[in-house]
């Protein structure tokens, strides 16, 4: 059921574009809303997998990111952007205050004025700007220190608490590394933890569509896609199309990484259409405003993007103010440099001019930016290693420093941070990189892509940085950056942002299991008992991506029937471990003692044929 | 080249398949043979990858277990199999003796007398079958033990020593958790490591086929793919392509887990032409033998069925000996209860007869067998945990502990073995295996099928899985099993077996990363380095698989000048973070101080269009 009606173009001579998303619900599903206590006016999305009469069990419930979209009770028009589901609550703390806004300038879209940009524009006529009131903090972090459970904070205590009062029976099991996961996800706890700096909700006050999550240590760990046009190719329908499709599939952020031209525009479509927190590269846009040339990029231009950024509602800017001068001679003797664009950037600036870096210098002008509109810091690791020969060096650990030292002034000004990490890193040197944000940045919430355990695999990094990906989430990473198979060769298409985001909710997931969340073997559990009873439907639909189990299935038994068969093709009907297991276990409840006799009489075995019919064995 | 007459048929009426293998080298690759110096006979094969000439760097040596068929210059033709690399080598040894060998029966095929096989017999009139000559032990374990430095031993020691000359002077680094990894693998360490009982090289007499390959925790880590017909679907000319295609694809070893009819045939068109190991699970056969009734396998069909098996030649039998009578009721209560197809089968039987295992009471007869030949044990996990619920539970356990005792009865009649693992075990559960492993199976080798790490994801389970494996490598596993990304859904296909192969290349090789394998480091190094300078051809030839890298390349960039540019499709030509960093490199290198100036002067930005020209950046 996609959109398909093209978009209004922004001048008779631009190209139009037809962007259409992917709706529908998911198989057996429903999506059920499970309303607030101290805030009534709150109804969290989750979803709920229905299972087969036979198996007698209750419906599964499993975390949602795909907002409205997989909602076939609600309406979704992307010309029109999703509902804005916060903006009462955020209205009614009467903070803030309505205002015109900064005016888009042509250079915001990399064109010269009078030029026509051959994008769509997104008419967002009936939308103010909102800016905290003079003398407002409206961060979430500052309202945890002043003890206010917000809206947001409920919602997202609700939100973790998937399966968990099914599981609180069950013995914990797990290894956490010292983290602090409740049994019991309160919103209380949610408020204590955002005040204490190990955890954000990433929600600018201007991106009301989002549907609140929370990002720290002691919750399910979370994965962001990168989404984003490149000077080289791409297209607004191409990149609202990956976002809705990105979420669908279980990102919980998505970044925006665009560069080249309409950045601005692009980014319009992309956060009025989303229901995740969306992140940016601001230096990104920043350059383009001034040709590309690092050496001329200024502070007040910086301001400025930031500024443009904030109000259109990003939810987290990636800042990357740890690339001190200092450090840059670090990267020269490294086999592969300096490889974070942002990275490359500022290093390049700070040696064309030779001073500090301007993003360090004014670093607290930015917190002042960021509490205006709860825009949370992703602080970047602009010298993270590019090749595990560069894995943990001086140039890493020191950019990771100063991140510690940023983190504390961005919390002494009421802003909420979270630390990027690497990179390439080989296994036995993951666990430090994680020791050492813990340490040095006072347990703000670590952000890390992959990393990548080695190099030699290009076309299957998502798979090289998923296994990384998993055991740090494991040690303590709170969002996990997605990699997909064209890391370093091309730009993900729509099937790669698929593979990214599916292969990555296996790495958070695993890190769940590993870690002891209660309740995150729920569903593991229900699909294993599916499988072992022949519920192939069951199966598929408990998964994580039903439709390509079910296309494997079918690729090598395509009938209707073998999906109520009880084998399957590895064995087929003669020789199922699991046909045979099952007789195992009613034997040996029956009691083990002189049944042999009574199990070969009892013996003649029933299978199912490929036809679905009993089929009693040739004796 | 593939090769594409039609194989002989076995009767006229047969079925004509036509079996084709992919054959040639890898892009900018050569074979070269290294020849040993105490067997100046023996030439070990391995391939070179040539760099492009602006790398100046040396080619590099990277591990070949494709056999012949990645080589030019080699004519083959599976019809015939691969030339007898080691037959004289063993009959130099003088301890064998050419037989006549067992008659093949019709139920060997799974036929009736006088009916008729719908494939195509291999033509093997020239070959005898060797055995051992009474009272002889032809097992590398026994001239190991007799101090005989073999052939096999100094071939494995060359193929392990790849790029370790070249780092011997780099600082090592790494986790090996207690693995005992020598600067450089000599021939006497490699004995030493066989008589310990540390390593085997699975390497029938009746497969001289072979290029011999070591299986240790002090050795690389290798990798099992899977093939085999079902009673469902495949054929002979499948399973041979798949053979030649995994082993293309970095195959250490291969399982043919054939069931149905024609086992027999399909299983000597694999060993015909295979330059890797073969393994088999003995008892799928003999229970085609018995119409599928487990009940009826006996001792005597079991053992008749191990004689023809090590008389084709197969390298490695798992046996299921440690599924005792005694466990097969702690798998009751199991979520997932026997998911092993041998471990159920003997558990089916025991029950059945109310008798410890045949394969148990009758194991110093196995060992007579398996001693004759050199068929090396698997010892089998048929109660290994198919669900993240069942990890590590005492059913499990108990096996292992027999798995232990086993190990010292094979060890005591000269027998090579190594030790099956699980199956489905989430993070924090992987490591407690590896070291039970080592404790109860005095430092075996371990052989694992992942293990999974979530069960959430069937249609990715290479990836579940792979994160397992990576881990489970790095804590002392020496041959890692892989799994498609059919597992749990249907039979892997041609894709998914290479899918499966590349996937476990990368945990195999991760692992050796993180064990700090002196060289392992050499390939992801010349890796990025030529990511590092641009050099996108280098970049495809030196990863694991060359061509997905150069597809995905030229789905963003087709075109051939693409390949020349100094930017990617990422970032484009205005914004790339490599060519910054160069920038970078080559300021601080000319020394820091002063500088800014010059650096703007200089800094008319040469980037390179998509079109391969320079262009100058606009002022």
């Amino acid at each position: 059921m996609p959109d398909s009606a093209p978009l209004p173009s922004a001048s008779p001579a631009a190209k139009t574009a037809e962007p259409s998303v992917t709706t529908g619900p998911f198989p057996a599903s429903r999506k059920v809303f499970v309303p607030g206590r101290r805030h009534p006016e709150i109804r969290v999305a989750q979803r709920e997998i229905d299972l087969e009469p036979s198996a007698n069990e209750k419906p599964v419930a499993v975390y949602d990111t795909s907002g409205a979209y997989s909602d076939p009770t609600q309406t979704t028009d992307i010309r029109k952007g999703l509902a804005e589901l916060r903006r009462s609550w955020i209205v009614a703390r009467g903070d803030v205050e309505d205002t015109q806004g900064r005016a888009i300038k042509p250079e915001d879209n990399g064109l010269r004025r009078g030029e026509d940009s051959n994008v769509p524009v997104f008419d967002r006529a009936t939308r103010g700007v909102l800016r905290a009131k003079p003398g407002q903090s409206v961060t979430q972090l500052a309202y945890a220190r002043a003890g206010i459970v917000t809206a947001e904070m409920e919602y997202v205590a609700i939100r973790e608490n998937l399966g968990r009062e099914k599981m609180l029976e069950a013995a914990r099991d797990g290894e956490s590394f010292g983290a602090a996961i409740p049994d019991y996800v309160t919103p209380e706890f949610v408020r204590d933890e955002i005040a204490r700096g190990r955890a954000i909700i990433p929600n600018n006050i201007n991106h009301p569509e989002t549907e609140p999550m929370i990002i720290g240590r002691n919750f399910l760990v979370k994965v962001n896609a990168n989404i984003g046009n490149s000077i080289v190719t791409s297209s607004v329908a191409e990149e609202v199309d990956k976002l809705v499709w990105a979420t669908r599939w279980g990102a919980d952020t998505v970044m925006d990484l665009s560069t080249g031209r309409n950045i601005h525009t692009i980014r319009e479509w992309i956060i009025r259409n989303s229901p995740v927190p969306i992140g940016t590269v601001p230096i990104y846009q920043a350059l383009e405003k001034v040709g590309g040339k690092a050496e001329d990029l200024t502070w007040e231009l910086f301001r400025d993007t930031l500024i443009e950024q904030a109000e259109q509602g990003v939810d987290y800017f990636t800042i990357h103010a740890g690339v001190r001068l200092g450090y840059i001679h670090l990267t020269a003797d490294r086999v592969t440099g300096i490889v974070s664009r942002g990275g490359s950037i500022m290093a390049k600036w700070c040696l064309a001019h030779h001073q500090e870096s301007f993003l360090y210098t004014h670093f607290r002008e930015i917190n002042e930016i960021m509490r205006a509109y709860d825009v949370a810091y992703s602080l970047g690791d602009g010298l993270r290693p590019g090749s595990n020969a560069d894995a943990n060096d001086r140039a890493q650990f020191a950019e990771l420093e100063t991140l510690g030292e940023l983190t504390k002034m961005a919390w002494e000004d009421g802003v909420q941070v979270m630390i990027e990490g690497p990179g390439h890193v080989p296994m036995h040197k993951i666990k430090i990189n994680m020791e050492k944000q813990l340490e040095e940045c006072g347990e703000a919430p670590f952000y890390t892509l992959g990393p990548l355990v080695t190099d030699v695999a290009p076309g299957y990094d998502h798979i090289t940085s998923g296994i990384g990906a998993a055991m740090i989430g494991w040690f303590g990473t709170a969002l996990l950056c997605y990699v997909t198979p064209k890391e370093h060769l091309g730009l993900p298409d729509r099937d790669d942002v698929k593979t990214g985001v599916i292969t990555y909710k296996i790495a958070a997931h695993a890190a769940d299991l590993a870690k002891g969340h209660p309740g995150a073997r729920e569903r593991d559990d229900a699909l294993s008992r599916a499988r072992f009873e022949f519920r192939w439907r069951d199966q598929f639909n408990l998964s994580l991506d039903p439709e390509t189990a079910e296309k494997f299935h079918d690729q090598t038994l395509p009938a209707e029937g073998a999906k109520l068969a009880h084998f399957c093709s590895m064995c087929g009907p003669k020789f199922c471990s699991m046909q045979i297991s099952q007789e195992v276990r009613d034997y040996a409840r029956s009691g083990m003692a002189e049944k042999s006799q009574e199990f070969l009489k009892q013996g003649a075995e029933i299978y199912t044929d490929s036809d679905g019919q009993p089929r009693v064995a040739a004796e």
